[in-house]
């Protein structure tokens, strides 16, 4: 189906928002009545901007307050359609939509507000408009689908016919079922959004809440389901009003915006995707890094050893049991520090997945191959990281560790066997993009969001995993927007033994990040330990958390640039992050950069 | 009475809570358990701190889900308890809170509930600690005052009382006055916050948006009279968890809660404070500059004279009318660049409105007092605006104007007779603060807060004013915290005739904000005008609003440094401040910047 997106959706100017809904694939607009108001181009160059960029606009919005009005505040909105409707014609644009009333005045009188419709019909049909009435979930007397239908129904009038709203529809809980009983060709227009499930007044909630489909709680695409069904076939449309939003940048939320309609195409099965390959496991995690000393030093101390170096870039691999973590100190690294640039996914066809990824928008990085590299797809994550689709040492795969050469190296003798999880924090403008791109393009599942209390703030966090746990990437984001060099990541070590493995690393040489003793006798306090083990957790500053499925040790290493480890002891049932544990391990990070 | 508050409220480490609530004047504090915990002060260190700091350790909080529970789960409670008072012992806190149980196997069982608190309450007796049971508004049994209090009563140990909680009482719409049925004795402390009123879940509600008392719509001074009629002689106690609060400075966020007691305490009844001082107009405008040249370009070209230049300071007296704009351009000027710096606030008692601000909490400005200079009363707001309390050629009080020398000038031909309002952006942070600073201190009345689309992020304002109008701030902030230099302010001149003043302006080489053709079409199918009037707004880029007591007509200068000018012609009846036009301003002046 053809794609269309409201202009109130995006951030910037009208022209920045047309150039961005067009550059991210979109077939049209709904021009944002303010929005055209406060551009100085006029409503001829809007239309010319639009038909160079590709853009039908398909809908001018909107228009308030029209009927069941008294007669003469009647005749003044007649005045001020007949102002629009010139307007749209310079424009180029068809339908109008008109929202229920929310006039002080309005009665609670369908025929009157038939009559006036069908007053409003009889002068669009002059322009060649159509007229599209929508319900408001917070309008005075016309709040759902349904009424509207009855509505429009009784004013039988051509160029009368209804506007279909997915939050206004499934915020106020009304059944999408009876859509199938509206004729297709009275749907006008169909307006999406979806909204995380939040007991708040409707209209707040609308306004600064909504999100893309699949981002929030509703059931968008079962509602697209039914629309369909009653034989719709004009454009899905996005309109969604979101203080993030509004001060994103418009490219990139105009990508995440069309990323989910073209999912909800799928779910609701219109058109069809490449289809979703999930992967099994982290290949490897990539550091880069301007100097690889004190990252090396880490590895060292964690029991890694640098077992081969890439055959023709300065790129060494770590390695230890099934946890491989690249160290890049090529051209990047100059630029932005240490940080964690990219993840290794094991997949069952990387090139599949690739092919789903780039179906879903995302930009697809040129390969690395130079004379001898295996060919490796990648393609790069909302906040940049780049994700890698691979194969380790897998019989009929090119393995990416055929581009290593092996090094003389000391048996690796640690404790850690795999990656346990890799916490990412998004940049503030993409947290639900984020949750979105890793469901829909690597098929993960995603957790709910949970609050975690920073000492200067609250984050939220939200895992999303694969079936097995296998890959398991905690997305987080900050309470404000912040420079993005400051956002920590980490890589999360799986030990059977984070006790031996702790021990180990500070044999070895390194710091493990000093927890408070009040934070133990808290733990003292809440559980019961074997003798000795709570003193042990003491003198290492290992974290304790336990859900219904088991118990989780973790302890944390001192950062480097951006990037800190963490050693993570998990019973097989149980299913968190040590969330619990966070702030007191936030506020032990900020101590430490503090004595530094 | 005495004042706490929470660590909770308060952002960052413990240690950075208790020393901004000490410097802010607190007697007192409530230690949150999670402070505690993620501090790498032991128990006796804080207890020691705190004695230094002059605060005592009010309370300790929360304990959770500890009554109405099975045996064993209780048995783990009075377990994890001992802990917690042996605790406390070492933190010298003798009150610990106790919450209504949300535990899943809670069971509505009173008598169960009273039995298993009367055993806390004989074990913390041991420890010399009192237990205060409060209600939480989203308790699983017991969510209102006085089922708690029945609970106590029924209980009837002396180390058990009640802890009520403005938040929790009156968010659930509880009568309060039933408070006085409770013998003070038994209130064992008393928590305060506000809220805004909103229509959403409790919890939610309560977590992110809570506010400190005046700043919300919650009668939190009814209670305190309620509290205060039971008996209750202990602590005010600020518990207050807000979003913005989480990320604020915590010395400001301490001097706001504090003020925010005093002023709940005048109004209860319980302390005088100096009295009210209204301020009757604007003195002047003080803009401080780098470079008058643009400034004195502008005011030229607005019709304004330089009258008068100070004894002993680089500071121009530019006038129209009864409008004043100091120009200073000394070392102050060379740090910021222009902006507007301080209001002279017309009042009929300055050194009593500068007795209240101080005793306010408003930092106190040092006497600008050269060898003539009149004493100048001053303090600053929470922006770091300079308000100076004075008065202009008034019998019997030293005039500031005598501090000028007049220099030859031109009379003064323009169209603008005072200021009309002052808009000031406020730090992100301090917006709610700011709103109730106007109000204490100087006695002006609040509206509403509106939201104004800006392109790239929601705006909020909060006019601030006294009963004729004639003194009118505009306090705003932006989507998200910023570079504070980027805040704008401006200057609203009153005109009797905009078209006049915005001619001459024109005339006299000056440039005015040009003002999209798509707005005035806009204007057009809304309102009817007279022949030509509508061609002249399009012409000069004037703007137009119209509530029931009137018309508005207004249009802006280009900006200097932070500053800019609009020319306004207000109806008398008319009450706003042309908010339904700031989205096409702020789009025009991003276009400005842009061209530029």
């Amino acid at each position: 189906m053809r794609t269309s997106i409201a202009t109130v959706s995006l951030s910037g100017s009208l022209t920045e928002k047309l150039a961005a809904a067009a550059r991210a694939g979109f077939d049209g607009v709904e021009i944002f009545e303010n929005d055209l108001l406060a551009s100085p181009l006029a409503p001829e160059e809007v239309r010319a901007r639009c038909a160079d960029l590709g853009l039908s606009i398909d809908l001018y919005q909107p228009m308030r307050d029209i009927e069941a009005v008294p007669a003469e505040v009647f005749e003044g909105n007649l005045r001020r359609a007949r102002h629009k409707f010139e307007l749209m014609r310079r424009l180029g644009c068809d339908t109008v939509l008109v929202c229920s009333s929310v006039h002080p005045l309005a009665a609670d009188d369908d025929a009157l507000a038939a009559y006036q419709l069908r007053e409003l019909a009889t002068l669009a049909e002059e322009f060649g408009i159509r007229v599209a009435y929508e319900a408001l979930a917070w309008g005075r007397h016309v709040s759902t689908y349904d009424h509207a239908w009855r509505i429009v129904r009784e004013a039988d009038h051509p160029a009368l016919g209804t506007c279909l709203d997915s939050f206004h529809i499934l915020a106020r809980g009304s059944d999408p079922k009876g859509i199938e009983d509206i004729p297709g060709e009275k749907i006008f227009f169909l307006q999406l959004a979806d909204a995380p499930l939040m007991a708040m007044d409707v209209l707040q909630w609308s306004r600064h809440y909504r999100c893309f489909p699949g981002q929030g709680g509703l059931d968008v695409t079962g509602l697209v389901r039914h629309v369909r069904a009653a034989g719709y076939d004009g454009p899905l449309s996005l309109e969604v009003f979101n203080d993030v939003f509004r001060q994103a940048e418009a490219g990139p939320t105009a990508v995440d915006a069309h990323r989910s309609l073209l999912m909800l195409q799928e779910a609701a099965g219109i058109a069809a995707l490449p289809r979703r390959v999930v992967p099994t496991g982290v290949a490897f995690a990539e550091l880069v890094t301007p100097d690889a000393e004190p990252v090396a030093a880490l590895l060292g101390a964690l029991g890694f050893a640098r077992t081969a170096r890439h055959r023709s870039k300065p790129v060494d691999l770590w390695q230890q049991g099934e946890a491989r973590v690249l160290v890049n100190t090529g051209p990047a690294a100059r630029r932005d520090g240490t940080q964690l640039a990219a993840i290794g996914l094991e997949s069952p066809d990387p090139a599949g997945a690739a092919r789903r990824a780039e179906a879903l928008l995302a930009p697809v990085l040129p390969r690395r191959r130079a004379t001898e590299d295996a060919p490796l797809d990648a393609v790069a994550a909302p906040d940049g990281t780049e994700l890698f689709f691979c194969a380790t040492d897998r019989p009929g795969l090119p393995s990416w560790t055929g581009d290593f050469r092996p090094v003389a190296h000391p048996e690796a003798a640690g404790h850690v066997h795999r990656v346990d999880h890799l916490a990412l924090t998004q940049p503030w403008h993409q947290f639900d993009e984020a949750a979105l791109f890793h469901r829909t393009v690597l098929g993960l599942h995603a957790s709910d969001s949970v609050d975690v209390a920073d000492p200067y703030g609250l984050f939220r966090s939200r895992p999303v995993t694969n079936d097995d746990g296998s890959v398991r990437i905690a997305l987080s984001v900050g309470p404000a927007p912040t420079d993005d060099t400051a956002r920590a990541q980490h890589i999360a070590l799986a030990t059977d033994d984070v006790v031996a493995a702790a021990r180990a690393f500070r044999a070895a040489g390194g710091r493990l990040l000093a927890v408070p003793a009040n934070y133990h006798d808290d733990l003292a306090a809440r559980f019961e330990f074997t003798d000795g083990e709570l003193e042990t957790y003491r003198e290492l500053g290992i974290l304790y958390d336990r859900d219904a499925g088991g118990g989780f040790r973790h302890c944390y290493t001192e950062t480097v640039g951006r990037v800190f480890f963490e050693l993570v002891q998990r019973d097989t049932g149980y299913q968190g992050y040590g969330a619990q544990n966070a702030p007191v391990r936030l506020a032990a990070q900020h101590v430490q950069r503090t004595v530094r």
